[in-house]
């Protein structure tokens, strides 16, 4: 029963935070707008509008210009804009060949970042930490004990229970319930707990906010690393199942007749279509890493017969596997992350054409499938969404000692 | 951005109006509910729920009664239930082998229901619609014509573009783009429109208010007919994917050895657990239907090695197909319907096993696998419950002539 939304007793100052949060969201998704974008955007009257935007910017968390708007004639409108300095986050990504971190300010603007390559093989999770401290350390604009640092969050290639941060099972890193939230917590010395998100489910949350899947509400995200993981956008909205387990497409069987793949099982569709399978099928070493994809790529573009066989059959298998993702999440759009992005233009064809022969049509007709806008850094710009999500939907109570001291009242 | 939610514009007649939906909602899924039962449900006050009540019984969509409550000491409180006969619908269900048809009044009681069986092989929708047209006269408390019948709604085994009724595709009936919803709402001389639903969308809907799923937030239902459809409920909402075409679960391809499925793919899921795989592996006709079921389990629980084969392989097929679907979907509990319910102490113990070897240990820890408690009439049960939907959005606006002069504004 969803009789609770209409709860009338709701108090109106809960009501007046709430519209705050749906302003300061407003701006950190869609960039500056004006106060009419506004008032479109959030069904509030122009004078709360006003009250709301005068508490933002008495605070320094926004400012208001009047940028000309090209091809607009008339007065031009003031813009309403974040500041991104005045709010910023600490985002990670832990991804098998490679370890990044990054600040960014609220608006979306990366600030500063640094990605180093990672010995492939398997870490613990407290030299993966060390690493990741030492990253931050060395970024401009980090300020990790300064009040500017409302939050910090990391991707991993792995499983992950949400709530706590606990990676129950990274089999390309080599852990097993892997408590890297409050790991990486007391490596930074911070006092900003830190959230964990699955690098393809934070993937798809940077895509449908700044990439390939804005203004599109079913999405499936598919990153393809030396794991294949899936990002889902159901309604809009991120889902990441029960227990925030949902997405781990790299494991359907597709091939009974197929390889052990590191989970366990036997014939997942990552050891078909996985970075492993793709350098195995070009006669390289299963290890040879971005380097080796790098010269298959090269190889590829020059018309080597064995570079683009060995394309065209993970093209095959990522065809067999989207086609029964299509039957059974019906998405408007899949994007296609990390590696997948790079080789989507050798493998695009092969893929159309196995959807066309396995897919039912009506889900089929539907779906485009795209390469990935943000690339590699796509998981590590979801965690710093992540990051942001309380000061979004409670910006009052984040700021605390300076929001908290807004004439909340007069709004 | 969600800032819509927040609107604060939203006119106190349409809150009114949404919070008589709520009680009529509240009562309708849960049952007889005392005044504090409702106050606690949709938080609205006491003397609001009042006003309310006495709406909905002077209207005579609900009545107030002193039911001694067992085991509860003290003064005996009211309880406030629906008349089933002040508001009924219609249900239809098409599956391959059988055609039902009920009238279901608010609240889930059924008043009256047939089901016949339906001669295997391909019939025309205007056909269909007849013979369904038949079954409703025939049913007791119908009164198609009369002001009782507030909503028609059918299942169909079909991929459904929900919003028209449009059945896309239906390989075990034969249909290509049939608009069974208008068919049929000519056929039954009707006013009142015609919702068309996938049958394991509307099983699962079934299954989650008043069967296997009652207060499961993420459930996967898997309808075992001839063909194998799912239905989802996702955070506690059904979802249908983009277009309504979602949960085709019966077409992810799981082996590229198999045979031919009638979609025009190869080696489906539901060519390897669908009825007509049962029966073959058994050594009997595909298509010896239902009767040719009862002989294998009959079979089976004499101790027939033949038929406990059958079933065993059909169990294994099972554990590999929902290994993919636990972990891509991570529910927590999957419902068997259809016929898998009645195999269910059969292959239990298999797909168990299969679960063990092949799905992440996360999610896999996580599910259990139950046989449906609403059994082969789900589907027509959910399609009831798809035909209250606009009544239990909001009752005023159905109940027009009567309910449209409620005193709202004494709410």
């Amino acid at each position: 029963m969803q009789a609770g939304r209409l709860d009338l007793g709701l108090r109106s100052e809960t009501v007046r935070r709430a519209n705050l949060g749906a302003i300061v969201r407003g701006l950190h998704e869609h960039g500056p707008l004006s106060r009419s974008d506004l008032v479109v955007q959030t069904g509030l009257t122009r004078s709360a509008i006003r009250g709301l935007v005068g508490q933002l910017t008495d605070n320094g968390l926004a400012s208001e210009d009047r940028e000309v708007r090209l091809g607009t004639p008339g007065r031009p409108s003031p813009l309403v804009r974040l500041n991104p300095e005045a709010a910023t986050v600490l985002a990670f990504d832990v991804s098998v060949d490679s370890l990044a971190a990054a600040v960014v300010g609220i608006g979306g603007e990366v600030l500063d970042g640094r990605r180093i390559d990672r010995p492939r093989g398997h870490s613990s999770v407290d030299d993966i930490a060390a690493d990741l401290a030492g990253l931050a350390a060395s970024l401009r604009d980090h300020g990790a004990h300064g009040p500017a640092v409302i939050g910090i969050a990391a991707a991993v290639a792995g499983v992950v229970r949400r709530h706590d941060g606990l990676v129950a099972m990274a089999p390309n890193l080599g852990w097993t319930d892997a408590p890297l939230g409050m790991i990486l917590s007391r490596a930074l010395g911070s006092a900003v707990p830190v959230s964990v998100g699955n690098e393809a489910d934070l993937g798809v949350l940077a895509e449908h906010r700044r990439g390939a899947a804005v203004g599109v509400d079913d999405v499936l995200y598919v990153s393809g690393e030396v794991g294949v993981g899936g990002g889902l956008i159901v309604g809009g909205i991120p889902w990441n199942g029960a227990a925030g387990y949902a997405g781990e497409i790299g494991h359907i069987p597709v091939n009974p007749a197929g390889s052990p793949c590191r989970c366990g099982s036997t014939g997942c569709w990552e050891t078909e279509v996985g970075e492993g399978a793709l350098l195995a099928r070009s006669g390289r070493p299963r290890d040879a890493g971005r380097a080796g994809v790098d010269e298959i790529l090269r190889d590829a573009g020059a018309g080597s017969r064995t570079a683009l066989g060995a394309l065209d059959d993970v093209g095959r298998w990522l065809g067999v596997g989207l086609a029964g993702l299509v039957n059974v999440l019906n998405p408007q759009l899949v994007v296609l992350g990390g590696q997948f992005s790079r080789i989507f233009p050798f493998v695009n064809d092969t893929i159309e054409a196995e959807l066309d022969r396995l897919a039912l049509p009506a889900p089929r007709a539907l779906v485009r499938i795209v390469p990935a806008l943000l690339g590699v850094d796509a998981p590590l710009l979801g965690a710093a969404e992540l990051a942001f999500e309380p000061i979004l939907s409670d910006p009052a109570g984040w700021f605390g000692p300076r929001l908290g001291s807004m004439h909340l009242a007069s709004a």
